[in-house]
């Protein structure tokens, strides 16, 4: 694999002492040029630092922040404290990073690789949070136990079962591990996860990865409804954090299951393509029946305002339901004890040319405590029976369970580990 | 194409009057429904808004935006009357989306597909630009006429000869058209090249896009430079907008060639794919090598600060140059009379399953007044001797002829079609 490690043509320059010109090596004085030279440091500003450490990991009920950069890494290791060890250096990097603070503390010894890899330099920690995740095949694969942790695979950790509409991909599904960063500066989520990925060389090679350019969700009610691509306002009543005891009931695993998941939460990915040539060709009106909302105020059909209460019951003077039986709002909403919190980014990635349209749609993300009773029902019926199904397909799909959060000098995942 | 016109389901259902559930269709009552439900209008915001109508066309010595939307599209007409009909369309569209409005004036018609696609709507204009150029194949395609244009093909407007390091994608590469567009906001931009492609349907269809999610250079002296995706602050020396004799004399076209070019500009893109994973292998010291400048700093070897004089002679104790003969900066600047207006941006698109590495790098753009004496002898040299092509693959490429800007009520590349 292209991230596995490989002999550096200039480690070897430096052990047979052959260097380039340019490169200041050798015995002692090189050495004190190097580091009279050679190493720099940074100042950081602390605006805009969301606290990695804490009881339960950040980006989940952290406000949503504007940008992502998704990444899912298949483990290369046979050995089970490597997956420990690469944790432990992910946690405490992800709390660097998320201080604002570049890795390495800023010092760049000319004569090695840089500790971080520079491209967020100078930038504010931009309300960075980033979650890690283990996948189901991180305990069983093939069926068969892999790092002797079958046994502590959460029963809510399930394979997702196939669903109407799917279209998956092998190569966008799935993983051993995720992370999800989040940011309001794109480069500053981007320059995470390559510098993650780069950590795990050797123990972890990135499957998949997705850059979301927008949120879909507001996950606080300080925060403005966005528009996904569809042109429609998204999540009005996507679960917002201000009400922590929803947070306990519907995303955060209480004290049901095993105990290393306890204050943790399952994070389902999906994502979905949107047809949007189709969709532009769509009359108004049929748009808004699809959602069962107004496309631009967002409002119910039996309101005015977009955070008017919606009547599934509501009816025209023919007796007809206002919002049609497969729209999207009915469906999503009509078993009120179903709730998730949404956490998605629209996403281009160019132009797909088996098909000519444009590669673009939602990356939902989804955290749910249990997803056998949240996730699963849910997208089982709006697989069946959505109007928006016209519109869109599943082509990538993943599950990951999110372990609590932690404290300096401890790691996510330690409680599976111990 | 799946971008050309088909009949629509619901043209057929409103034709024969059998309209579904909850579509009002029908007679004059209907219509007076649609009317007063179905309209609704929106209001803007003045804020951050760039004028699109001017001599030139806005998008060039426009202090860079942090986000990047840009498609090449190919025509799918033989008649050059709809071009200039498609121009004409782009143009008068562009204009109203630069002002922060929604196209077809925030009405919505209930029984039509809505005018405006509706994801920016209420969000700012965000110093969303957008620029048109016109591609060699537009004027002659396999050596032929195409649209009786071939005579007034600007002779700047030349094939991109292939160039050492080039492994180009054709999928990613040329066009008869392209829009470039530009904003503050990701969201803002997408909505821009969408609505656009969306009006050039039976006309021209879009061949290959690339989101940028961040500046890679600064076009003006009120802005920081910002770092590529190898961590260096790139573009220092870029040209600057507050020196319009710079601009006259590098990016617009005088008087020299076509007059229905005088006033425009040659936009050359590039899709620069970065091997992130070897280059972050690399020593500190070498990285430095290669660009010619300190990588935290920014400053040139002879300096302390990012903007010190680059000094090309400067020589170690020992006699040798500080900035190596195959350093970036060093083949970059030494033509001094060699001078481009970078305005490139950083791109992901996942990981590239064929090798396992990201496909990320840098989105070059360059403007220049004639690319037969400043990108392509530029580009010439750095593809055979830049220390960087160890660590960059060129996969995608494209020429394209700016025209001048226009009044309301004239078009984009009016002239040409005089």
């Amino acid at each position: 694999m292209a991230m596995s490690q490989k002999i550096n043509r200039r480690n070897i320059l430096i052990s047979t002492g052959l260097a380039g010109a340019g490169v200041v090596l050798g015995g002692g004085g090189g050495y004190a040029i190097a580091q009279t030279q050679g190493q720099r440091t940074m100042q950081h500003n602390e605006a805009n630092i969301i606290p990695f450490y804490g009881s339960q990991q950040s980006g989940i009920v952290t406000p949503q922040q504007n940008h992502l950069h998704f990444a899912a890494f298949d483990l290369i290791t046979e050995n089970r404290d490597d997956i420990a060890t690469l944790l432990k250096i992910w946690t405490a990097t992800a709390a660097t990073m998320a201080s604002g603070k570049p890795i390495g503390e800023g010092t760049f010894p000319e004569h090695a690789a840089p500790p971080d890899t520079g491209e967020a330099l100078g930038l504010q920690a931009s309300n960075l949070t980033i979650t890690f995740g283990l996948g189901p095949t991180l305990f069983t694969k093939d069926g068969k136990d892999r790092y002797g942790l079958a046994s502590r695979r959460p029963e809510a950790l399930v394979d997702l079962p196939p669903m109407a509409g799917d279209a998956l991909k092998e190569e966008r599904s799935g993983g051993d591990l995720c992370v999800q960063a989040c940011s309001d500066n794109p480069l500053v989520a981007f320059h995470a996860i390559r510098n993650l990925a780069r950590q795990a060389r050797g123990l972890a090679v990135m499957r998949w990865s997705q850059l979301g350019f927008n949120r879909t969700a507001s996950t606080s009610k300080k925060q403005e409804t966005p528009r996904n691509l569809m042109g429609f306002k998204d999540g009005t009543n996507n679960l917002k954090i201000e009400d922590p005891e929803l947070m306990k009931q519907h995303v955060w695993v209480g004290d049901e299951g095993l105990s290393w998941m306890h204050g943790g939460s399952y994070l389902v990915a999906r994502r979905i393509r949107m047809h949007l040539e189709s969709w532009d060709r769509d009359f108004l009106a049929d748009q808004e029946k699809v959602f069962g909302r107004r496309k631009v105020s967002g409002a119910p059909f039996n309101g005015k305002e977009e955070f008017d209460a919606v009547d599934l019951n509501a009816k025209h003077p023919d007796g007809t339901p206002m919002i049609a039986t497969q729209a999207h709002i009915r469906l999503a909403a009509e078993d009120t004890s179903i709730k998730i919190l949404r956490r998605g980014y629209s996403f281009t990635d160019g132009m797909d040319i088996t098909t000519g349209e444009q590669d673009a749609g939602l990356f939902f993300i989804a955290f749910n405590r249990d997803p056998r009773k949240q996730f699963i029902p849910l997208q089982t019926k709006l697989g069946q029976q959505d109007l928006l199904n016209e519109y869109i397909t599943h082509n990538g799909s993943a599950i990951f369970a999110c372990p609590p959060g932690t404290h300096e000098g401890g790691f996510i995942g330690e409680a599976l580990f111990a």
